[in-house]
């Protein structure tokens, strides 16, 4: 199998869009594409070769046929059990009535029902406002394995990406290989924070916890001792999504330092 | 203001598609569009009049000027703020490992998750997914005023329309004008199960709960003694949306009555 050079000069050496960054995502790609259906250690069988460990067949692996439509509604059904599980993944926001806390189900269904309401307030629209709600939907997957990271926590934010990024492989090759692609792909774009679509997707994602933190004497702003500039910095990129968006959530914060519920 | 005529002789006289139903969702409209800003009974502000109740001024209202743009968002904001109450509304349906009941919020983000996973399977691709998952982001927001109502409660069913149109009006009227118009017809058009879009959508919306029971050893249908007939005869409409989806949960269903899950 050819590697395409995705190789580029102008990426920096580290981080996010570095060439290193790149060519992980093109290993996750490999990984999943050529699976071979007879190799139980698929995920070592990396460019179409058995894997090592349990080295049933030596050569190359022709790529199997398509599954019958059966084995692949089977598949999907299987990943669509497995990610109820989304709903037992809890944060430290709390629902503005119950003061519960609230889980990663219903946090992305209200991600959903925000970008409806209000996309017409991002930035560049018209956003593709499809691709906007798939990624959204998808985003918080990953935290069925590796858990709920409070975004100001900066401890347990060093090696997010490289947990989510190992759920990600598990979690999304459940699916038949062409949907685990697309929907790895679509994680890919929201944590890339690069387009469009996934500014917006990410403003709102930081946008509604921040409202029902100011809707529930900032709960959870307290609890964890985190302050006002803390959460300015932490949020400030809402901006590039919309910055209507990001004009009303600093008025809504100073408003909720005015009434005593965020230390300055 | 004029009143178009929808008024069609091939329309039943009763029921959900008869003249009666589209004139009331016509009223709504009317209701919704004119919104006087100065008069606070303003759902009694039908065609444009001052409400009766307040009377403070007595002819034709001038229809007010687009509110500012701060003002639009704070109404989109208050619509956002509400439905957070989705969370709160738990269902029959218990989540496969906890087992605690499932509430309408995360529901309805496994159904567009769903639908992005399986929207290949529809009757009719391609789909306007975008639309199908529009409709279901809002179907259960009636909910949040009327209840949920459970799928075998035949007692309960009898007004649960006219109970969910009445919270549709108070829920979708929390928005600017023209997005409370656009996401009532989207709940209309999901009630009415005539579109491909919506068929779809109202298939994936049963085919869930039948999914969660199927994974729980039945613990809904065990609960309230339903038994396999009248699950053929409620659910049968998801082949009206996806007939590959109808037959995996016909077997899904006959494997829960072999293990004993599911009274015959």
């Amino acid at each position: 199998m050819r590697v395409p050079d995705r190789t580029r000069p102008d990426r920096p050496r580290r981080g996010p869009h570095s060439n290193r960054h790149h060519a992980d995502i093109l290993l996750t790609e490999l990984r999943i594409r050529p699976r071979c259906t007879r190799c139980p250690a698929w995920r070592g069988c990396v460019f179409g070769f058995a894997s090592a460990a349990g080295g049933r067949f030596g050569g190359r692996v022709t790529p199997s046929p398509t599954p019958p439509a059966a084995d692949r509604l089977a598949r999907q059904i299987r990943f669509i059990v497995e990610v109820d599980k989304l709903k037992e993944i809890f944060r430290q926001t709390v629902l503005i009535n119950s003061r519960r806390a609230e889980n990663d189900a219903e946090h992305s269904w209200h991600l959903c029902l925000i970008v409806i309401t209000l996309a017409e307030h991002a930035n560049r629209p018209p956003l593709d406002v499809l691709r906007v709600l798939k990624m959204l939907i998808l985003h918080d997957l990953v935290e069925i394995d590796a858990g709920d990271t409070f975004a100001y926590d900066t401890k347990a934010m060093a090696d997010q990406h490289a947990r989510e990024a190992v759920a990600a492989d598990r979690i999304f090759g459940l699916l038949p290989p062409d949907q685990a692609r697309e929907f790895r792909a679509l994680w890919d774009e929201f944590e890339a924070r690069l387009t469009p679509e996934a500014k917006f997707a990410a403003a709102v994602d930081r946008f509604q916890p921040m409202l029902l933190n100011c809707r529930t004497e900032g709960a959870a702003w307290q609890r964890h001792g985190v302050a006002r500039d803390r959460v300015l910095a932490r949020n400030a990129h809402v901006a590039e999504g919309s910055t209507a968006l990001w004009a009303y959530a600093q008025k809504m914060i100073e408003d909720t330092v005015a009434a005593g519920h965020l230390a300055v």
